[in-house]
């Protein structure tokens, strides 16, 4: 990689390399969680939702859920997503099961518990 | 990461963490280069472009360019991106200044340059 590619908080884009450890926050500031990675929709090439870990001591014990990519909002002060979905949604979020990745219907399932707009429309 | 979000050729998804390394395939299958990331416009969680690399050895003398996402087509078969963009038209992209990345005036340009959208838009 070249330095030209460095992100900043100013900068417009952002790498899918350095969303990686991106930190969520709650409207109040707390922080929930971090980014781990993007899932991308192939055919379409938008953002289907975000992987963000969260618990866990040193990677141990950390819990992953997939967030809907309209529910984080880009804050360039905190440098960080910020999300209106709370602690409690995150530990009443619909059980995965082994599927779920190829299940449309558990897609759209889980993103309207989150209030969002599936990705695919 | 969890084995859960490995992905394969017939995930509907990719995440961001396996599209670096992904093949680019010109129409006829010759391979061109591999994506090193996706820029991801902060503000709308669409995919801006892709950064390929190509040429060089061992990365060394590598050359990166961005790719209008809207170029590339993923193709299950082959589990890389096919463009129709040719060697000739990534050798005469428009240069980049310094401040390319967050320059619209020439971001537009460049999508002009090869056919494809903005992604802004």
């Amino acid at each position: 990689m070249t330095d030209q590619y460095t992100s900043s908080a100013s900068q417009p884009q952002i790498s899918s390399s350095d969303v990686n450890g991106t930190k969520v926050y709650s409207p109040t500031g707390d922080k929930l969680g971090h980014i781990d990675e993007l899932m991308i929709d192939k055919q379409s090439g938008k953002v289907a939702y975000a992987v963000m870990g969260f618990g866990g001591f040193l990677g141990m014990g950390e819990d992953h859920h997939p967030i809907p990519w309209s529910k984080l909002r880009y804050d360039t002060e905190l440098d960080g997503y910020v999300t209106d979905i709370t602690k409690d949604q995150l530990e009443g979020a619909p059980v995965r099961n082994d599927n779920w990745r190829s299940d449309r219907q558990w897609e759209e399932g889980y993103f309207t518990y989150y209030g969002a707009a599936p990705y695919w429309v």
